[in-house]
This record gives structure tokens, C-alpha cells and sequence, in this order.
């Protein structure tokens, strides 16, 4: 596996590519890399001739009170797992190669950012998407990978590829969890045992909603309220805890076909979010 | 030439083209092609392999009471132009192709489009840098041309392709005129003979300020001052006459090294848009 650290050294890999007909993957990351990122590389892999993996903490997607200057940042070790999983170029850009001036161009998706962690979060979406196009401009992937983890993200950026018209197909991966069913995320390293045996909580009651709703109770907004109620009893303070649509993500109603169930909650300070679906209810 | 409407038939032909180690120049015009565009042709053809020419009413940087309606449609006589100035493909998609549904995704470029033009069409810049972008995703030329007639536009699009990292190089080709010096415009067609006579103005009023200020004059608060009582004489509504930083369309200070003099102004209801430079002065 090459890395660089150039735009242009990106460019130029990618041209080689195309110029042998081989088709591009491109999993963009913000590193600190474990076996959740590892699941988009062996998909990206599977449908994909060449991967390339972008590790960038991109400064425009950060709060000004968030954790951007703590983000864990582990390119050594980013490299090695992902020289063992056979990605084929690790492209880790400096801030300034990413943002040689003041951005004035945003690149924004309207609605589908503006509720659930966007509520939150202001901004956070527009900096994704901004990056993401950004991203996309330099490796001119076939397809893009993106967890189902981060499930509004992967709407936004589904809808923005949409709209925009790139020649990119968005391929959304399942969430990877750890044995105990915990979703995997950078941020859990902020946790310690006790913590993450707390953060169990989440999938738990996720499950037992997706189960509930499988078992045909329709009133969401109770479901939710139950829900939110459970995680605040483990200890959780519950940013929100949602039934949506899984297309629009806006609140599910009676006639909604396809569900998605998001919860965001904070443990202390971190901010642990996860997500289950797709339910196909019969309406 | 060939002409095509989708996009599926663009991305065929340019993909053709690349394996063929061909440039690829793209033309984005609202068509009512005139002697104005050729130029872009014109130059387009000297600089790329191969020229694709889009031709497409953008609704979206139309405002509600603007003439997206009445805009003229001459796609035949387009046609004809562009054979004759040896384009190689003429892309000329429906409204439905482009925005096969309701756009979420806005790609906007803050300060350079707020003054201005873009003051007194809130929303304009942003519906033609989203549609922009939108033709670089689909034909992905190595450079894309843009009239300085539209200077606001140019400079507008300039930041947006630095911006988000576009593998397109921005042109500018300087504005073409008719014999009286009146510039060339698809709205020029909205104008009686008695009108265009009127309209000389602009552009002689526009010569007059630069002439002023390659003789000296830094007034420029006075010389805008002066230039727009002398276009409202002449029966004109002026919406701004301005003398500003060529790059970031600034308004000129005493140490400004590179200066740019836009005028929008009302003849009836049709307005028209001229700008002369850029003067480089010593500081």
C-alpha cells in the first residue's frame, strides 16, 4: 500500500488506474481506524478493482466546543491495518492541502441535515458534505463507502451525490459491533469498562424498539418515550431517540413503509450514537 | 456535431474521448447563442481536444419574478452556430434530467456572490453555481469557459472550482462587442434600435471611468458617483455602478492594485450588465 499525502499524488495514482480500466473505491475516514473502518475496506475490495482510503479530521465538520483538536489521530498504526487489509492507498492530506484558503464555497443538503444530530450539531452536516464532495472531486471514485453507523450521514451524503449528479455510486455498510453488540466508534476509547458496559444500553433498547415495532406496535411516539426513558435510567443523558423514516428520516407516521430507529445519548462527555433498521412494516 | 440530451450519452462520449488521451472544454450556456459565446467556442477550441457545449435554462438561479418563462429557446438556430463553429458535442438536457427531483443540495459560494448583482437577485449565484457544478460532474472537462461579460459569475465560479478542489481549470474570455461597443447579450434581443442606441451608454460611461482612472484619478466614491448621474441622464435606472477589487470583487480602497468597473442598470424592464478592466494601477 502507497501512502501520500498530496492531491495531486492522488490524482495521478487514480489516472494510472483508470487508464488500465480498473474501477476506484474510495472509503473516506477521519483514521483512528478499528474494525468497523476494516468492514468498509473488505467491502469496498469486494466491489471495487482498486481502494483508496482518505484519513482527514476535517477542521469544517467540528463544533466550536467539539472534540477537534483531541480527535484521536493514529496514522501509524492506521497504515499498518491498513496495509494488512490490502487497501491500495492511503491518501492523508494535511489541513492545508485540504483547505490551501478560507473556504467560501459550502457545499449543503437542506432537511435531511437540519433535524436528529443536525439539531445539534449546527454546521456539522455542511462540513461533512463540503469534504465529502471535496473528496470526491480528487479520487473520482466508482463507488464511496459509508457506514450505516453514522445513518444520517449516509443520507445526506446519498441524497448530496443525488443532487449533485457525481459520477459516484454511495454504498452504505452495515454497522460492526463488538461482541458484546456495542457499535464500534473512535470515540470509544473515551470510555472506560464500566462506561462502555453503560453504552450497552443503547443497542439493547434499540433492540428491544426494532422488536416491539417487529411485534406490531405502531405507537412510536410511546415506544420512543419508553425508550428514552430506559436509557435515562442506565445513567444516559438522551440527546434524542427517534423512529423515522429511513429515507427522509423525518418522524415516522402510520403509513410510513420503512423504518429507521436513532438514538444519540452522552455518557459524561462522550456522545455515543447508533442506529438499527431497515423495518419494512405493512401499511 | 452530435447533440444529446442525457447525461448517460455526455459521460459515454467523454469517456471515449479520455480513452482516447483527449482535453475536454466545456461551454455552459443558457443557448440564444450569439457572436458572444462563439468566442468561448472559439477559445474553447484552441485550448481542448474537444469541445462539449451545454445549453440549459437553469431554473433555479431564476428568481420569481424574473424572465425564466420568457428566456428564448432557439435550440435549432443554436445548433447551427455551433456546427459551424466545429463544437463537438452539444448537450441540451431537459429540466427533469437535471433535476430529476426537488434539489436538497446547494452549492453556494459566500461574500463574492452576496454584493452586487447577487444583491438585487438573492438566490441567483447559488442556482448557478449548483447547476455548474452539477455540468463539471457530468462532463468533467479539463477546463471550463465563462464569458467576463458575467464578471460577478466568473469570479463566482473561479472560487467555487478552488474551493471544492475541481480537476477543471476555470477560463475567462473577454466580453465580446458589437461594432458600437455595446456588449454582446441574449437580452439584447429584449431592446428596440432606439434602446440599444440608449444602452451605448453603459459601455461609454464604463470606458469613461477607466479612462479616468488610467489618468490618475482615485476618487473612486466620486467617479462612480459621476458615472451613474451620467447613466441615469441617459435614462437609465442604475442598480449599482462600482468600482471594485478585481479578485474579490471588494470595493476598490486607495491601495486596491488591481481594479475591476461593473454597472447593472434598467433599460425599461430589461437589465443590462457591462464591466471594463481590469486596470492595474501603482500603489
Amino acid at each position: 500500500m502507497k501512502t501520500v499525502h498530496t492531491i495531486q499524488d492522488v490524482r495521478n495514482q487514480v489516472r494510472q488506474w483508470r487508464q488500465e480500466s480498473l474501477t476506484v473505491g474510495l472509503v473516506p475516514t477521519m483514521g483512528n481506524l478499528h474494525a468497523g473502518h476494516m468492514s468498509l475496506v473488505k467491502t469496498a475490495k469486494q466491489h471495487s478493482d482498486k481502494v483508496v482510503v482518505s484519513v482527514f479530521v476535517n477542521p469544517t465538520q467540528f463544533g466550536p466546543n467539539e472534540d477537534f483538536d483531541t480527535y484521536p489521530r493514529t496514522l501509524e498504526q492506521d497504515a499498518d491495518l491498513l496495509t494488512q487489509h490490502d487497501a491500495d492507498l492511503l491518501f492523508a492530506p494535511s489541513v492545508a492541502e485540504m483547505y490551501p484558503q478560507e473556504t467560501f464555497t459550502w457545499v449543503d443538503v437542506e432537511h435531511l441535515g437540519d433535524r436528529l444530530c443536525g439539531a445539534k450539531r449546527p454546521g456539522h452536516f455542511r462540513g461533512v458534505t463540503t469534504v465529502v464532495s471535496k473528496l470526491l472531486h480528487i479520487a473520482m471514485p466508482d463507488h464511496a463507502y459509508f457506514g450505516e453507523k453514522d445513518y444520517q450521514q449516509l443520507a445526506v451524503l446519498r441524497r448530496m451525490v443525488e443532487d449533485q449528479l457525481f459520477a459516484t455510486a454511495v454504498i452504505g455498510v452495515p454497522t460492526e459491533r463488538d461482541a458484546s453488540g456495542l457499535a464500534l466508534s473512535s470515540r470509544n476509547g473515551y470510555l472506560s469498562e464500566a462506561d462502555k458496559e453503560q453504552a450497552l444500553t443503547i443497542y439493547r433498547t434499540l433492540t428491544q424498539a426494532r422488536q416491539a415495532i417487529e411485534a406490531g406496535e405502531r405507537d412510536y411516539a410511546e415506544l420512543c418515550q419508553q425508550s428514552t426513558e430506559r436509557l435515562e435510567q442506565a445513567g444516559l443523558t438522551v440527546d434524542y431517540f427517534e423512529i423515522v423514516d429511513a429515507n427522509t428520516l423525518a418522524p415516522a407516521q402510520k403509513n410510513t413503509a420503512a423504518l429507521r430507529i436513532l438514538t444519540a445519548a452522552f455518557l459524561g462527555t462522550t456522545r455515543l450514537i447508533d442506529n438499527v433498521g431497515t423495518i419494512f412494516v405493512d401499511i
